[in-house]
Order: C-alpha cells, then sequence, then structure tokens
C-alpha cells in the first residue's frame, strides 16, 4: 500500500516543476516500462498490481518492486484507462551536446513544438528511422510529460532529446539546416545528402523568424489537395522517410 | 440564450447514439466551421459568441445564426479550451460508394482504426493528397466523434468517408490493394502505379486476418531503429507520400 505522502509525491510528477525539482518522471504500461528497464535510465521503482506480479520476475534485481492496489495504481496514473505497471524513473542529467556526434547522420530539431503527443509520436518515429538525437528549443514541451512519454511507446528510452537555444546552437553546428516551409524547395526533388539538421516548427506558428534566418535550405512537402497544413509529427514523418530513402531502397 | 432543451440535445451530441438519431454533428472552431460552409454539407445552425459576430457576417445567410454565451458555449463544447463557433451540420446520407469513382486513383481503406485522433489526422493527410474516398470497416470510430473533427481541422468537409463491410466490398473492387503490414515489401521499391486501395489496420492488431487474404501487396515501411511499430497516421501518410512521390517529383 502507498502512503498518503507516496501519492501526493508521484501524483505531483505530472508538473513539470515537480519532475524537475524530485529529478523523477513516471511510465505508464509494462511495455514501456521493460524499455527502459535495460537502457541507461536509471529505474528506482516499479509499482505494479498483484495480478502482473509474476511478469515482474523477468526484470532485473537491481530495481525496487512494489506491489500496490489498482486504487492506489489508478491514483498516481495520469491515463484514462491506468495500466497495471507504472515505473518510477530518473531523469537523466545530460552531457553537454557534443556536435561530433551529429555528424554523417540526421538529427531532428523542434522549434517550439507544444503538443504532447505530436512530441511523442516525433520521438517514436525518430526511432524507427534510426535518428537517435532530438535538439529542442527550450520551450519546446516537456520530454518527461507523462502524455509525451506515453506517446513515445517506450522510444524515449532509445532517443536523446536535448533542450537548448536553437538560435545559439544551431550555428555552431556545422551542418546543413532543412527546414520544413510551406515556401521550400520540393522536398522529391532534394538531395538530402547523408548527414544534417531537419527543423520542424510550431503547430500554429511554424518556424520563429531568427530560426528560419539559420536554414540552409526550406524544404516542402507537395500538396495535392485542400488541407492547409499537415499535422507536425506528420510533416516530420514524411520528411524523415524522404531523407532515409535512399539509403534504405 | 439556450434552453435547457437545447443544451441537453447538443451536448448529447457527443455520443454516437444521439448523433444517429438526430443525423447531426458539431464542428468547432470558425476556421473548421467555414470549410463545410460552402460544401453539400448542410450547416443547420452557427452558435456564437458576441466577440465574434462581426466574423458571422460574411458566411451565407442561409444558415441560421444564435448568439450564445461563453458559458453557454462552453456548456456544448466538447473541447477543453472550447472555441467561440460551434457549427450544428446534418450528417450527409452517403449514396452507396459508386466503384468506378475509385479508378485511377488511389483511396484508403482502415480495418478497425480506432483512436479519433489517428482518424482526424488520417483525413486531414489524405485531403493534403488529394485522397477523396476512405472506406472504414463498420468498427472503425466514428467520423462524427467530436475529437474526430477537430483533428480533421476542416479536411472532413472535403473527404468522404464511407462504412462498410470491407470482407464483402473489398473483393467488388476491381484494384490492386495494398497492405501496410510488417512483413511486407519494401514500399521504396514498390511500384504503386497510379490506382489503388491502401488498406491500414487496427492501432494494437495491425489488419484482421479475413482482410488480409484480400490484400494483393503486402507493403512495409523500412525500419532502421528500434521502434516496435509506427503509429498509423503516421504510417498511413508515409505510404501516402511514396505512392504519390512520382506525380509530384
Amino acid at each position: 500500500m502507498l502512503s498518503k505522502s507516496q501519492i501526493s509525491l508521484l501524483k505531483s510528477l505530472q508538473h513539470k516543476k515537480f519532475r524537475k525539482e524530485h529529478g523523477l518522471f513516471l511510465v505508464e504500461g509494462y511495455k514501456s516500462v521493460v524499455e527502459f528497464v535495460n537502457t541507461a535510465y536509471q529505474v528506482d521503482t516499479i509499482y505494479h498490481t498483484p495480478a502482473i506480479a509474476p511478469k515482474m520476475l523477468n526484470l532485473s534485481r537491481k530495481i525496487n518492486f512494489q506491489e500496490i492496489s489498482l486504487t492506489d495504481l489508478e491514483k498516481i496514473s495520469s491515463l484514462k484507462t491506468p495500466q497495471e505497471v507504472i515505473g518510477l524513473v530518473k531523469m537523466p542529467v545530460w552531457p553537454a551536446l557534443n556536435y561530433n556526434t551529429l555528424k554523417n547522420r540526421f538529427s531532428l530539431v523542434l522549434d517550439g513544438v507544444q503538443d504532447p503527443g505530436n512530441m511523442g509520436t516525433i520521438i517514436r518515429t525518430a526511432d524507427w528511422f534510426g535518428i537517435t538525437n532530438i535538439i529542442c528549443s527550450e520551450d519546446t514541451v516537456d520530454v518527461y510529460n507523462p502524455k509525451v512519454v506515453q506517446a513515445t511507446m517506450g522510444s524515449l528510452a532509445r532517443v536523446n532529446v536535448h533542450y537548448t537555444d536553437l538560435a545559439t546552437t544551431l550555428p555552431k553546428i556545422n551542418l546543413p539546416v532543412y527546414g520544413a516551409m510551406l515556401d521550400g524547395e520540393n522536398m522529391y526533388a532534394t538531395n538530402f545528402g547523408s548527414e544534417g539538421l531537419l527543423v520542424m516548427g510550431n503547430e500554429g506558428n511554424g518556424l520563429r523568424p531568427k530560426i528560419q534566418a539559420l536554414i540552409s535550405k526550406k524544404v516542402t512537402i507537395p500538396r495535392v489537395g485542400h488541407a492547409e497544413s499537415l499535422n507536425v509529427a506528420i510533416a516530420t514523418a514524411i520528411l524523415c522517410s524522404e531523407i532515409k530513402r535512399n539509403s534504405l531502397k
């Protein structure tokens, strides 16, 4: 059983302020928790219902396990339909971004993406395409937001997400900077080469002018129909697919 | 001001049963409502706050306009942050699907997609790529679900969504049937030609076996990284882009 103060602490982690204060975040669902167990992330405690206890035996013994009631689990879950396992994970302290690790590959840059579902889906898509670094503006939604963690479906355990001031960071990375913009070059005719950054903007406003100024090539997904725009996670995925296309044919 | 019975009717439209019973659904937000005004859809009434009244003057005079308080608007809205305009729209009675209209183009087929956000995003993406027909299994999420309507960002006004028994319908459509499956052919090496159906499965379970049996070519988005799968709206978008690629280069 969880004490009142434990429940209060765990519930507080739905808010960025308290995640930062405690250096902890929650991962919900057995499959997602398992993804974190064998990575550099430190899983502090796994809370689970009695029903799922047998499945816990396969996991590392270095973790604390705590059996709790479904009622307690529902109290700490941020999901409408809580799952039977919640992991309490330590927020890693990222070393400063080493620009050399970005060479000979593509990385994503997010300029103010706000929607947690979009952010999580972008991380999942990046993981699918083998993109391991995402560089975000300071005002991009927090990656440890429970809705982001959920939407990554475990991929967060494998993708490094850095927050930084893009305007000062991008010029220091000596790589081609592709920006998704409505007035860009047809992406199907673009030669993306083998390394670079792909910059995606905010859902409503796109790229900020000072970030637009740092783009070396604007690219566009040509439109046939009438939708005014594409969802940012969708546009990111289509561009990632096009960038990786030549190496995957 | 809205009467209690009006509020009760409008609120009931959040549920499929009552949408069907009344033949009505709601569209929220000025931009989305405008998309419906000049289409075959019949907009019955537009509810709006006094603040946005001047913007209503540009819209067709065939519609009833009703100025309501923000409090009333919040009561009938299904959004966390209600917008200032809600349109009450008649559900169209679709004629039987004419298979001839599917020739010389691509259409989407959804086998049990459940998440309203995914469904709405798929419709928006289809509209971007000029795909105007989506054929859904009977158990696919209802397209007039408020979360679906919201996620389409107005594109629902331009994309025809049909519900039918896929197992009996697909064999009657004499077109190549491409199915997104993990063990399919590399999509980058696939020649999609200029017409066909692209079938996408349920979020957790993919395509049902009886639908798999109707696929003429399985296709896959090659994976480089480690994510177990892609979100269904993401996979649909990547495949639509690849299908349209040759005509857009």
